[in-house]
């Protein structure tokens, strides 16, 4: 079987490994040049682009952000899972707000800003203290800005007042106070079959996602369904197939819908080594009408991102319980190199195998370990 | 880093699988065309021998049958491991016996037997039941004969008559009645390093691995014992590096070794689910210089083989906790296609997931797997 993703970064090469054993074969497709590169070897295939549509029995995404002409080109083949507007709506802050409004689903208060002047009323309505984010092509903290004080408003105004907003609106948000973030990974199958990762708690440093820990501490059942809900409300509203991302703050008992990813993602990624089936085989399996596996947690697991940096201690791996996922790529500042997946027996025994990895890995690439580790050493 | 295995079957694809998110990129020599390619894909690449041999940080094998003068030539670059005589000693069943032997290691009591007339002096020696096989080339029951009775004796001889026993003479083995094959996969790395697996326990039939599980049952401490100090005494007289399985048999509380392969092992692909880091990780580890990983049992696993059928039911996958592995292999009578991964909280429900899956899997092509399930189902 013949799975086509649309993207051929890091997450369709942790796709076409988990294809491997399943007999599906994964190749990509480079969204700019348009060829069709194996996402191991990245080779540029022979193959032209639209031979590979032509043979595909299911085409997938490893990012929303996907060339408008390309997507619908894709759609029209009828093998897009899932479906074009889950992805467009991930794509698309506007729509994604329509989307989460729609189904009454609880998210952060928001103002679209079509004008630049809508700002003032914006901050009337949500107050002083904002993020504004650019409608599309926002990714790991680009193209989003924030005001802390009306007195930056006249500033601001200045520096957005180059930006088309009839184009590219904005979506301003109030800035809340959230406990933390929280991410639902769950899949569903064509035949509606559900199966949901637990809930996994995300650090981020200067808006890129550096640790995941699943399962998230102190979640109670209660939380866990309202997360649930959440998840089944958008993936039937939708159609869904495929493996479905939804992040959440929490505020006391209420989740708040920050963002829709319609891909495998991040705070996924412990699953490789966390769960009895990782995100990247269950997406494979629901996009190709295979029976979903299972969530099943087989221990605690902290992902830890590899960021703007390749030149740690392979001692690293001394560590029992530490595996290691590079994604092949030359070094650049922020650029994901790849994770460390650690496993133990409990929260405590992570947070130590934490700390002994810290040992190895330099401070300034990975500024939310150590804290992270000793939290979780105390619990 | 570029490591290149001679062999480029399931073995060398699961290393490679395994070898991607440790930036280690796994190159196979097609033994017999001598080329070099994908294990994944099974494109040949471009590359010629020399220039990977050349090329490859660390040289292995996934099978010990490499022709004499390849073996040489690779051994020449200095980057083979395991060392040349771990993989002669698994290829030449009387130079493993003199291994055995000359470490004081029990095994089958055996005859090297260079003469057809010396078949004679070995039903003496030995006994009327008797397993003859040929000293090298022999693979998955291909090129062994048993005597079961003196009056055989006359025609077996003449059937072996036509055998140039000078150049591979026959190692004639007592026909044991042991009460099961157990096998101890274990790893060392270049430093001395060692970790081992548990013992699986391993079913035949017809002379070919059918399911592996893993910790085998009823095994204690002292039987433990006794296999790791063989695999010890045997990792370092041959100076070891890497993956090396040991077949024992077990008669009371004494192992008697069977066969040892210096290469991962079919009865240790339990470990792709059922252990923290897998035989085929682990095996790059040692190759590589890395450190080891933990070989920590997740859940009890059976490993169940797929041959010589390839028209079952995907629906094996809704059964949670079960994992397939295919090979990407056309289908041939005896041919390994692939494998199943199971894995349970407990011996009892491994048991029942298993009865679970033979109602998916033809009886003709997995025929040892009900019964097994049924003891399991039962501890």
């Amino acid at each position: 079987m013949n799975i086509l993703i649309l993207g051929s970064g890091q997450l369709a090469r942790m796709m076409a490994l988990a294809g491997y054993p399943l007999g599906l074969h994964v190749a990509a497709v480079d969204v700019n040049a348009r060829n069709v590169v194996d996402p191991l070897t990245k080779l540029v295939s022979d193959k032209s682009l639209i031979q590979a549509l032509v043979e595909a029995d299911a085409i997938s995404v490893e990012f929303e952000h996907i060339p408008q002409d390309l997507l619908e080109q894709v759609n029209a083949t009828g093998k897009l899972k899932p479906s074009i507007e889950s992805i467009m709506a991930g794509a698309d802050r506007v729509k994604e707000k329509a989307l989460l409004s729609g189904l009454n689903i609880a998210n952060c208060p928001y103002k679209i800003v079509t004008d630049i002047n809508q700002l003032d009323e914006a901050v009337v309505q949500l107050g002083e203290k904002l993020i504004i984010k650019a409608s599309r092509d926002g990714y790991d903290g680009y193209g989003q800005w924030r005001l802390s004080s009306v007195t930056q408003l006249a500033e601001l105004k200045l520096q957005l007042s180059e930006l088309d907003l009839q184009k590219v609106p904005l979506v301003v948000e109030k800035m809340l106070c959230f406990e933390r973030e929280l991410s639902l990974v769950g899949v569903r199958s064509a035949n509606g079959e559900i199966a949901y990762y637990p809930l996994a708690e995300n650090l981020h440093h200067q808006g890129q996602l550096h640790v995941s820990v699943a399962p998230a501490p102190h979640v109670n059942e209660a939380l866990n369904q309202q997360a649930q809900d959440v998840f089944n409300k958008l993936a039937h509203a939708l159609g869904y197939v495929g493996v479905l991302a939804v992040e959440f703050f929490q505020m006391g008992d209420q989740l708040l819908v920050n963002e829709i990813a319609p891909r495998v993602h991040n705070s996924g990624h412990w699953s490789m080594q966390g769960a009895d089936t990782c995100q990247f085989e269950n997406h494979l399996r629901a996009i190709s009408g295979l029976p979903l596996g299972a969530t099943t947690v087989l221990k605690p697991t902290a992902m830890i991102n590899i960021i703007g940096c390749d030149d740690f201690s392979k001692d690293i791996l001394s560590i029992a319980g530490s595996h290691l996922h590079l994604y092949g790529k030359t070094v650049r500042a922020k650029r994901k190199m790849g994770h460390l997946n650690v496993s133990a027996d409990s929260y405590a025994e992570l947070g130590k195998t934490m700390q002994a990895l810290a040992q190895y890995l330099p401070a300034e690439h990975f500024p939310m370990l150590k804290d992270e580790a000793a939290r979780l050493a105390t619990l």
